[in-house]
């Protein structure tokens, strides 16, 4: 692996701190901000996410308020899930797309209020996205960033964590709901949610100056419960089928491609810019789709490009996310195929940048 | 250093093979893209970037297409700068600004036609704004990202270099101009321009397919002048005050704030969004602005943060990027100072994270 330069452009976060202090390995870079990758090896990290309680720098994923008499209307035009029944208090898993249906961004949703919303992004300057239509529609809101970075505690032990700072009242936030809970007299939002599926929460530290603080005091309060610093890790992720933009879909796929078509109410998005591209996907049902691939032999290479699947000569989808799975001892990948190959066990040749392996394709995830 | 993970997300380039080959021994990330920025060391690449040759991969200034009668119109939108008068064969460095004035990024636009344009754009998603901006207002136009990938040919030996590769014609091409010229068959835009004052090109490449076939012609055609691989130079463009969007200016300054307020036509600029919040720094000016500023004592470490500037106890400004200079032999950096302290010579200290520093405000930068 090659070295990164440090620049401010390459943004440091509240949490950098206490992230260097742990030791961290490499980063990668997220909304223009460093985003931690290994702690002690992938391996390693994995294994104790799944046994114990991590905290992560995940600051990167920046937050866009909206507020204003039109932001729930704004929001709506952004996405084919239908969000008027979304009461303050819930979060959303939410497929952002232009006017094509093609995926720009899929966040996270927060409703604070009818008049008051952040959304959480992955890796896209969404911001842009969201302030252009802004202007363009002469709505009334205001759009920007505010100084929010959250911070994930995740693993089977992060209730316990969470609950010793916190109190109890977190034990009862139930799944992609939040509350307001306290920290050295602030006020700040606490969901049950995060880029794993090892259970956890996500506190969206409001004001930078308190990063260090929670930190700490997260570090202190788990040291019985085998806190460590941690990170989004790519073989748990890749596992539990969570998918990253950017690396598993980018804008030329459609919501339906990514296997997103749950979240998507198209009949009743009124509003939604890519309502009318999505209609005929919906009806029509996409022609490749999402897979969980398993990839034969030892451990693959870093998957830092498309590798193509072939079935014989013919190319028929790719993998776009792979890794070495020590639980369940294959390579666990994750792909896009073309639906005459994408049942349950089909059986493809998948190109490494090492060569070809034989490669399964799977309807269901791992975890 | 820490290192960088590598994943699909952070593109590769098509001349990703040949910076490899090359011994790139660090990254940085720029319109989620891999942008190289070490072959030897900062010292040596600078070095040989004002006494020879270099091929840059800066495949990461990605462009945004505009095609349609309208694209003249949207182009406007964006920019607080004069462009009717732009002719084909002709780029002009952009601010891109919000509707309260605020930076988006610094392109330089390529005008091909009057209904097609390029912006080649500096470290943010400016697709999304444009995209939004044209679906908002209704306009005739497609948006785009092309296949098209720059190449840079850098130092004083650019042009002989280029010659033997393109022909003499591009000793004909101005600064800031273009010609369309061939290499294998395929007419590829040529511009004189790049991000260093040592003077050269940037190749347009149109199709990643020729992307490895050009830059090994280059290095093939450049022994004899001692071609190697380079990349921007963190010591060379400061010491030539080439600004760096999300380093040394973000969304909170106005162009005038980062010297460009030559840039703006705010008058004449009819239908740019931030035309009304610009009248308004033009007719005032700014209250702070971007000076060279010289730092005192040996070799600073890495700029990675805001790094703040004061008088006595009062602070007046930051530094946002840095580096020492063998040729100036002191540290040169960029910096924003109000304007009770931005004077030639004003005496500052800089706080950097080793301890505060004297430092010297200049009105011209070293190059």
């Amino acid at each position: 692996m090659a070295l990164i330069s440090p620049s401010r452009r390459l943004r440091r976060t509240p949490f950098s701190e206490g992230v260097e202090a742990a030791g961290v390995k490499a980063y990668t870079v997220y909304n223009h901000m460093l985003l931690p990758t290994v702690f002690r090896t992938p391996e390693e990290d994995y294994r104790h996410l799944k046994e114990a309680v991590q905290v992560w720098d995940v600051a990167c994923e920046r937050q866009v308020e909206l507020r204003g008499p039109d932001a729930a209307r704004l929001v709506q035009l952004m996405t084919p899930r239908d969000l008027r029944s979304m009461l303050p208090g819930q979060c959303r898993y939410m497929p952002v797309v232009d006017e094509t249906g093609g995926m720009l961004n899929d966040p996270v949703v927060l409703k604070l209020a009818d008049d008051r919303w952040w959304i959480s992004i992955a890796d896209s300057d969404l911001l842009l996205w969201i302030k252009a239509l802004a202007i363009g529609y002469r709505l009334d809101v205001l759009v920007d960033e505010p100084d929010v970075s959250p911070l994930a505690v995740q693993g089977p032990k992060a209730e316990d964590l969470m609950a010793s700072v916190f109190g109890d009242q977190v034990r009862d936030i139930r799944f992609f709901r939040y509350s307001w809970l306290d920290f050295m007299g602030r006020s700040l939002v606490i969901a049950r949610s995060g880029y794993s599926k090892q259970g956890g929460f996500e506190i969206y530290v409001e004001g930078s100056d308190i990063g260090m603080p929670l930190w700490n005091a997260l570090m202190e309060a788990g040291k019985s419960l085998d806190v460590h610093a941690g990170c989004p890790n790519l073989i748990e992720r890749i596992e539990s089928g969570l998918l990253s933009y950017g690396n598993d879909m980018t804008s030329e796929n459609t919501p339906h491609e990514c296997g997103l078509g749950k979240f998507c109410n198209t009949q009743t998005a009124i509003g939604c810019i890519g309502r009318d591209a999505l209609l005929r996907v919906a009806k029509e049902g996409p022609v490749k789709q999402i897979r969980a691939i398993s990839i034969d032999g030892d451990r693959v290479p870093s998957c830092d490009r498309h590798w193509p699947l072939r079935d014989g000569e013919k190319i028929v989808g790719r993998v776009s996310s792979a890794a070495w799975s020590p639980d369940f001892q294959t390579n666990v990948a994750i792909g896009m195929v073309r639906m005459t190959h994408w049942d349950q066990d089909t059986k493809l040749t998948v190109d490494t940048p090492e060569g070809p392996r034989p490669a399964t394709v799977h309807e269901e995830f791992w975890n």
